[in-house]
């Protein structure tokens, strides 16, 4: 099938050249009506911009990348979701990247998208290394770049994040407001602004509630990797905490499993509660309390800030740095023990 | 920042531009040692190429399309980990798509497919429409295409799926041999070919069993949309059921919703076993017995079919056309009454 060009519009509808490609690009001084024929026309006929062409002329692809650590984690699926409701409405494209977690797979996906590919990029960084020249180096190419959730503190972008350290407060609080005394803490990596938060917060109500701080009882796992589930069944054989506080959800899993595998009671010898979006949280055995992230929010809220600096509707002032709550939902993991 | 062009790396190593260029291309005409120089220094520089000469020059992109209905899905999400297993491996980028079951949006995403951006696309379709031109218009601009798990009949192309039917069958089979007699099939719209399959293979085993073959105890559900669990509460109240056959994962989340509000116990008033690849369906109350498809496996052999089409190392006679097998495990939502 041939390609069909500028010229074919335009000697279809007996228009010069240069007024298809500005009626396409939408220039204030073509007036409605022609910009309507054309458009309608280039439909019809399928018409596609010569990439390399529109690359050269505005540096608009109406396309930006989603990158993302994992894509099986109901968190991210949930902020894709927000994401996708906002681009469609605004008629932008969304390619989504998976780093798993890898740092080199992350900088592998921000050259590919140096060429001119994409408008802008969310991205949620991985947690392996704090290094963010490739970010930088796509920055310096006029793409333009909202971080969200996992951000790093020093780079200069707009940045938006859920409560952790409020959220995790209130969450170990509820803990220790049902009688726990040895929280243990799981913790994903020791590289995320999101794990800093939760682990203060967590020191924090230790202190705040005279309970002592043993950094035994804080275990951090490697994100990329399987859940180490015999060395965490023998911590919880030998140290017998009371309750775990999860950074994210698939520990909460493991312990779930471990717990039945001991024969340990959830909630009466332990009590479990996890930042978590599972949809199915509610019909777990025994149903999953969670500290859920307004994830779908966030892809809303970072897809707008995104669009708004690629088509030059920002604030003037700097960047904005947005964090929106959590929700505590109690359930049967953390019920006071009989 | 200064784009690295193919005049820069030719003159620092003191060769041709159509040297370099070649060698970059991995052409037979350049020794190994030369290729091996160039390589290393476009990647010191960062080197990109200038997408739409390369386009002109052998379409191939390295990236493809992963378009899928819905990432919130842990049969696509495990699906997405095959793909990008073998991606990594033979070093091509996956962008992934998402229809939301939506004709337009999947048309729409085909369309952004044409300009070059990717040499093949792997692709689930909608459960809206059975028009397929949109994906015939890329396979004819050399686009080359692998359907996999919902896949189109007469379309010519290699297709990878799961015994819908063999597994359907024996699921349903599980039900009769615990004792139930009026089992109601729950569908994913009436589109699909895997719907077809299973709902086939549920009919057959009630004929098999000379169990009544009543028209009203298979219920259709819109894939897009929120399940009406009014409806569907209705249905369980008035007819009776003692069984639930689910054809998505989702339906038997509303079911385990629905029989918790009736105060129903599972299984004994009612048995439930669905198509799922849920990671956390053993922690469930109770348990759920599922038909987990092997999508990692689905994903991995798409992916391989998919890049030995670009690669021009199919074999000559036509499509493939794969079926693997998927698993019953069976839990205590279909166990023994008691």
């Amino acid at each position: 099938m041939k390609n069909v060009t500028l010229k074919h519009l335009a000697s279809k509808l007996g228009l010069s050249v240069s007024t298809v490609s500005r009626a396409l690009t939408d220039s204030y001084e073509i007036n409605v009506e022609t910009k309507k024929r054309v458009k309608a026309l280039a439909e019809e006929l399928n018409y596609q911009p010569n990439p390399f062409a529109a690359f050269l002329r505005k540096h608009i692809s109406k396309t930006i990348a989603l990158i993302i650590p994992e894509i099986s984690n109901n968190f991210f699926s949930l902020v894709i979701k927000g994401v996708e409701t906002i681009c469609a409405e605004k008629d932008y494209y969304v390619l989504i990247y998976e780093t798993h977690e890898d740092y080199k797979k992350e900088v592998r996906i921000t050259n590919h998208l140096i060429g001119g590919r994409v408008d802008g990029v969310l991205i949620s960084v991985n947690s392996e290394s704090d290094n963010c020249q490739h970010l930088q180096e796509l920055v310096d190419r006029n793409v333009k770049m909202v971080m969200f959730d996992r951000v790093v503190e020093n780079f200069n972008a707009s940045k938006v994040y859920s409560d952790d350290y409020d959220s995790s407060f209130a969450g170990v609080s509820h803990l220790v407001n049902r009688g726990c005394k040895r929280i243990l803490f799981l913790k994903a990596g020791d590289k995320l602004s999101t794990m800093h938060q939760r682990e203060k917060a967590y020191f924090d109500v230790l202190e705040k509630n005279n309970l002592p701080k043993d950094p035994s009882f804080v275990k951090s796992f490697v994100p990329s990797k399987e859940i180490d589930l015999e060395d965490l069944t023998k911590f919880i054989v030998e140290k017998k905490p009371d309750a775990i506080f999860c950074s994210v959800e698939r520990l909460a899993i493991g312990c779930y499993d471990i717990c039945n595998n001991l024969g340990l009671n959830i909630p009466n010898d332990i009590k479990i509660i996890t930042f978590s979006c599972l949809n199915v949280a509610r019909l777990l055995n025994p149903s999953l309390s969670t500290i859920s992230q307004p994830a779908f929010e966030i892809g809303k809220t970072a897809a707008r800030l995104l669009l708004d600096e690629i088509e030059g509707k920002n604030l003037a002032d700097g960047f904005a740095n947005l964090s929106l709550p959590s929700t505590i939902i109690k359930r049967d993991s953390t019920r006071k023990s009989l």
